[in-house]
């Protein structure tokens, strides 16, 4: 039993991967300004060689998004320095981001200004990234829309290449996630997720550190998913998490090893008795049966699986006692003192 | 302009028709117990007088959902009694509800519960309903779904006459359901609206008394798309609450004025100067525009209206001087005190 | 370090008690009707005798709340049939709960009906209720407002013995409960809960099943605060929750092992060392010390407590052994079919 | 009847003040960026001539809140350059905002953080805006908290000097403004108001572009209370929003006009007849009586005292015609070019 607890959750972070935002390591703002952090990454290099220490301490993140516009601000000339860092640090560049939030052009829409001249620019810069995504190998390019039903819509609209991706920040408070997830599945348009939590709106938050529970719900549904049909799913899993209070590289190693340890538990539910008690509508036992996984406490297994993978037993120990934290403060610091605090 | 404002009120009254629920004339619970009223109604005859004289009183609402299980019980053959009703009270049966959620054997699903024989209980009912709508030119059947996305793929698997019906009640706080009705426009997806005002839950309040502006905002997308398409829009209105504070005849009578005056309001907006203003961003402007409608004081020209057609020019007012209150409470009295009272 | 945990797990459980609710053995309604249960208590011996079987399962429920309406029908009358049947059952009656919601007179409000007759009438209830606590030992009395702030008002104006208490279910989405319970604790307000949990509303569904990580913070605060006091709190956890589709008993007894789980997971942070995390500002490492106390799987220290009390390991599956179910299917299931089910 | 309308406006109208808040003509940020206006004010003098063009316009905003932080950065040296100011322009300091979340030392938080030194920088700055005060005459300090609740607390705490500021972009959602607004006034703990309106969180959007009938309600409850009372309550009104894509000039006169039109209807509310019918239970005629006075257009009279006053009739138009906008556009588009418009 323990033997076969092992086997199932090392078989499942076999295959969990998950990529990291290059935004994640540079400062962020809030509606009053930033608080800078002399860590921060200031530069790709920077963010590239971040990514790189997360990937080697966690071993789930072989790939950085990318954001165009503050990553590769001269368009395509920029990819051979994307592809040289991606070598250096070991990590590749993943999904593709345009922006259509930032320029004052923007301010009345971006695709959708009422303005030509605007759609142009705008529509030229998706075509700018689609290009850089051909040689970077890219999953997604995104734009946000209201709800997952306008997503729906839209991808369909698009092609049979746009699929929808769920942001665990972006829905209404009540909305329920994982049965969003489940129809998204089944409809086959579940592209992937940009994970993070939140308490009130957009927060941004860590993934897990609000609603850990809904998060092992949303695994289940795509793991149940594939036991029913038997087949794995193709999803995205994406951070997209804004760690303004926490330190950048101790915010995303915690962000991975929960995920892992989240994963995990779901890899634990027993699919085939949980669906015997759905089907006889056995409410507390099915509840029972799906939640004991949940409560099992997964640590002592990831750690053997990190083991026997050859990585550190504790991420987050190993972060803090690399030294790495230190060297980039020290490196750093000057270039984050001169940035800008104040939006107002 | 004060001419051509009561010839696009008068225009837009004419055509404005909202339906009338069966269930709004009778008690109806809250978890904890039915507070009876005197005056409901206890039988399908009592229904249909009452939805008559709301009709009478106010010229617009020529028909009345019925719910086959508490209207109909003995399915096609209470069909004839129907049709008798709809002659003596001039109100016309309109869209036939099933009822998938009182039965015991409803308790985990019906056309989705685990045990074949319940779907098929299910399934029965559901083709008695068509059966009995054939005879009655229904409009409409409806099943709960949890969000507009999940209506629109249930729909389109169903076939072409399926569409999304949109219960003003049955949204997460915070969504924008103005924007839901402009997507399922332009999806020609828009089958009609249940309405009902909320608070806090699916409380079923009276319509506009707690987001008046919403109500307004709902009415104007679909004048909007009209607007923009030169072509009327086949939506049907329907009225879907429960009165358990307010007196039923009241609740309905006043519904049904708001939802007039404020569809008047709508039809107040100034779509061409407004698709200008939007045009050229001009925020502030296009907002002024908008609302001036809403802040216009319609009830003289809805009166005016009124008047034109041969009807009472208050109907809440004649209402309550025309005795009929009095007497229904005597006649029903009786029968209303023998009904149960405690949930617990 | 084993040993320590077992330790401090033991000791809580020690001194963790929750009351049940009377009601929560009975049939209960929705808005649409209710979903009778063969097994479902319908008279006061019936209730005792199911309390006393959770109790005796699990070792923590040595009350049971009543609401004077439905239990104690003759007033003071009933007061020794609920003597006896706490004797005879081992477990005493806990509150009392007026019940100010369900007779037609309070339509339009109880205490505060503009009506002088009908506040004198719900005055003398509350006064009935009281002199019945008198007799029995009662830790509450409670009456419903809209938020804590308002409660804090009204009990610092009706004296030192009025204190707030918690429904977890009756707050605004978003609302952080962990931290009002803070601020109670600090002002010397917080009586105590009723526990129960939800999705959308006033759902009242077991404790913990939707989000778990919640009750944990919940009882965080209380030990928290104990600790920093060094002094015990004495605050009543009691269970208001109605149970549509899950059994009765079975979801009793689930939402009071989920409480011990719990409970027993709060009595695993590390006080000391998350406090001085806390005062240097070390979020990632706070929040890490605090949650592998969630992480912790404490089934089996539950379990171990559980034998050296002389109770079953696993309630859950004593009560399904036990044939008590059954008996009370076979007993009751005439009187629950002559129950009323529609609402409309 | 339309004579008394037309008094009980104009004296509702008289009486009627709201403090424009100096931030609200300046640039201020989103999350991730700000959209920069030209004809954005860059200095305190820029604000104060804003805010003395907004007061001429309305006739209703003598007063400009100031934020010492960004608006009189050597503290008390500045204040002799805000009353010249004041002067020139016709509008006197009103409220002293001091900053506790701007500054990096403050990520922690300021009054409260565990550093005694950061505690003691954010006392010093609070003490120094209490020396501002005492030469500006101002209204107000204000500091977040997370509810009502809290805030009462911590003012009962502070003194018979310190009341709630009810800011109303700061609720969960469904929370019912109004009645807190009823709740402060009876405890006498109600200060005022920073208003602005909101659809998914703090957007902090012009008052009443999204629900105008809750802001009606919130100035009935205060002018209901003067009524019971007989006495004028002393409520600081004050404007807080942020516009990033209005205008800033035509926002806030936008803004001061909705307010004076919503105020208006709120004094056209028959008290006495609505108390009567609340009195007798009549849930019909005492909403229709509520919200008689918010259909009724009040523009007309609401001119008709501009007239009276020797204001314009127009203020959004007469802006638009003073060539105000366009000069200010001319001197300031080159301060705002070179501001910062990336956040990430």
């Amino acid at each position: 039993m323990a033997q076969d607890m092992e086997g199932a959750v090392w078989q499942a972070l076999d295959q969990f991967k998950i990529e990291l935002p290059s935004w994640g390591f540079a400062n962020t703002g809030t509606r009053f300004g930033k608080f800078m952090q002399p860590a921060a990454a200031t530069n790709l290099a920077e963010k590239f060689s971040d990514a790189g220490m997360v990937n080697q301490l966690t071993g789930a993140c072989p790939t950085i998004a990318l954001h165009v516009l503050w990553d590769l601000p001269n368009g395509l000339k920029d990819v051979s320095k994307v592809q040289e860092l991606s070598s250096k640090c070991g990590v590749a560049a993943g999904s593709i981001n345009p922006n259509f939030f930032q320029s004052q052009e923007y301010k009345f829409g971006a695709l959708g200004n009422p303005d030509p001249a605007i759609r142009k620019q705008a529509l030229d810069h998706l075509l700018d990234c689609v290009a850089i995504a051909h040689k970077c190998e890219p999953y997604f390019y995104d734009t946000d829309v209201a709800d997952w039903g306008m997503a729906l819509l839209l991808a369909k609209a698009a092609g049979p290449q746009a699929l929808v991706l769920v942001d665990t920040g972006h829905h209404c408070q009540t909305q329920n996630i994982e049965q969003i997830v489940a129809w998204l599945l089944r409809a086959g348009m579940l592209g992937g997720f940009h994970f993070n939590d939140r308490r009130y709106a957009d927060d941004d938050l860590t993934l897990g550190s609000i609603d850990p529970y809904q998060v092992f719900r949303i695994f289940h549904e795509i793991r149940n998913y594939e036991w029913e049909t038997g087949a794995p799913v193709d999803v995205a899993y994406m951070i997209d998490q804004s760690h303004n209070m926490k330190g950048k590289m101790e915010a995303m190693v915690q962000t991975v090893c929960t995920a892992q340890e989240i994963y995990a538990k779901a890899a634990l539910v027993d699919q085939a008795r949980l669906s015997v008690l759905q089907q006889e509508c056995k409410l507390v036992e099915a509840e029972e049966c799906f939640r004991s996984a949940f409560w099992q406490d997964v640590r002592p297994i990831v750690k053997s699986w990190r083991r026997s993978k050859g990585l550190v037993e504790d991420p987050l120990l190993a972060l803090r006692e690399s030294g790495y934290i230190e060297q980039i403060t020290k490196e750093r610091a000057a270039a984050n003192q001169g940035a800008v605090a104040s939006y107002a």
